[in-house]
């Protein structure tokens, strides 16, 4: 019986590919950056090309994976084991056969499922999840997502929930990504962070952001270019962190008066590479909003790192 | 074996006592206004002269009652049977042992839990919520009260989940009965709802809000003083009550973002009395922050009316 699982963390800018063994520990990984151009097909061939690297790393033949776990972003039809509407990837509107395709190119079956749930999933049978019955996972990334676990099970609604990042944190407040007003992805999305620094930057604030990302060769304000911005206690970078902290704050505390749960477990790209003193900052920020304040939930920074969406992948196809 | 049952809906206002037969019918009633001085024992008095009275009109023995359940406002302690911090009813600071006071005077187990909860309970059971897996309760009334209904149960959290009251609408916002800012109950609650009015009031606005109140010879603005009020097209009747529908909307829809639940039933004393057509109002101004928009949940008044605390209540003793 087939032990090894690959696990893959598809995102707009890299793929991350691991191979785990029966005990989830990770024994091989790949890393590819995201094709910008084409479309499903060549993003698929480049997820085949990350698993093949990943199981010749961990010296297991393809034949031997037990299957491979996605998470993806996008809109996912676990059944059909299709995937529409990601945006972030190349000319991926229509819904595209993406499990079919990799088990065409593979041989083993496929699981797909949203990518920030998956790596929930990850947090809560292997990462800082694993003490609790219930825990709200919010991961702090390009957007604001977010997993919900009750009793030890992500509850997904009608097959949408976790929608943290479009909360209403103010009303009529400032346009989010996503069209509407107000939402916590408005001010706490790295995507709406960049978009002010940019709107600032253009109206003659100062800033090194720009300068850092130039010199690490990116065109967007990666997290670790707003890390690296903060060290040198550059004030735009310290202000927009500071907006979206607050922001967070007020939403995640929103999110605990209704659900009450044992902790708060802070992931994604941004919430990871700020990791532990973010995580309390966005503590103190809850606070004054926590409706029984006299017993805050836990907070934690998610456990599993940047590993951890392509792990809590592999989990969708445990044997 | 006793198939009566009795339920007790205790506000700030009132004391509905119901008594109902074992197909959950109500047999009969009794309705008596709570004490506003003294002190828990008085109230416990009260309630045990309500459940005699409701007995009565059903031609029913107290003695035959299988059980007593009571809806009860500030911090219950289930197990304990004891209710604290019940700061609407008179000198209720402290831990009262109200279920072994009741058992005493009436011979009969009491079980007692939070009044939004079993309102939602009620509805969950015998009310708007019987065709729904999941649904959210929004009790609007003096203040924004919740319950969270997923798969079928009450989701409790540690004990204190439901407040959608304090989800925040609006960071920096209004001060809220609470003491915290920009909640939803700042704007949605009747009693900030009342604040405000008086505040506008005292500073010259124009209303006929608190003429009917007087000629109701209340002191306080009912539901019944805003119902009339909107009839008489009173103009900061309608702003008000435009105000706290928009909270609503943004509150509701967090929620439901966060949650994706199949419908939202609205109950408690200003949405009963207002109504299908606020409820409507409130799906309206939902729409513009749903994030998956074109399946807004199910949007339902509380089927129940005034007796649905008091119905909900005596489910907590079903045989």
């Amino acid at each position: 019986m087939p032990t090894f699982r690959a696990g893959i963390d598809l995102g707009a800018t890299k793929i991350q590919a691991v191979v785990v063994g029966p005990d989830h520990a990770v024994v091989g990984q790949a890393r590819h950056p995201t094709p910008t151009e084409g479309g499903p097909p060549d993003v698929a061939a480049r997820i085949a090309d990350a698993v093949r690297e990943a199981a010749e790393s961990a010296g297991v033949a393809v034949e031997e994976l037990g299957g491979v776990g996605v998470g993806s972003p996008g809109a996912v039809d676990q059944e059909a084991g299709t995937v529409a509407s990601a945006r972030n990837l190349p000319n991926w509107e229509e819904p595209f056969p993406l499990a079919a395709t990799l088990t065409e190119a593979l041989g083993a079956p496929v699981r797909i499922d949203n990518d920030v749930q998956v790596a929930v999933l990850g947090e809560l049978e292997l990462g800082a999840g694993k003490p609790y019955s219930s825990f709200l996972g919010v991961w702090w990334g390009t957007g604001v997502g977010g997993g919900i676990v009750l009793d030890r099970t992500l509850w997904l609604g009608r097959g949408a929930a976790g929608e943290i990042g479009h909360m209403v944190v103010k009303r009529g407040g400032a346009r989010c990504p996503c069209g509407r007003r107000g939402c916590l992805e408005a001010y706490a999305g790295r995507g709406a962070m960049e978009a002010k620094a940019r709107e600032l930057h253009d109206r003659g604030h100062k800033t090194v952001l720009f300068d850092l990302m130039k010199k690490r060769g990116r065109n967007r304000l990666t997290s670790g270019v707003w890390a690296a911005a903060l060290d040198k206690d550059d004030h735009m970078a310290e202000q927009l962190v500071h907006r979206a902290v607050a922001a967070l704050g007020a939403g995640i505390a929103s999110a605990v008066n209704l659900l009450d749960v044992e902790a708060v477990v802070i992931g994604g790209g941004l919430g990871t590479r700020l990791g532990e003193p973010y995580v309390e900052k966005i503590a103190a920020a809850m606070q004054p909003h926590l409706f029984v304040d006299s017993r805050p939930p836990d907070m934690l920074p998610a456990a599993l790192g940047d590993l951890g969406g392509a792990i809590g992948a592999a989990l969708l196809v445990e044997p």
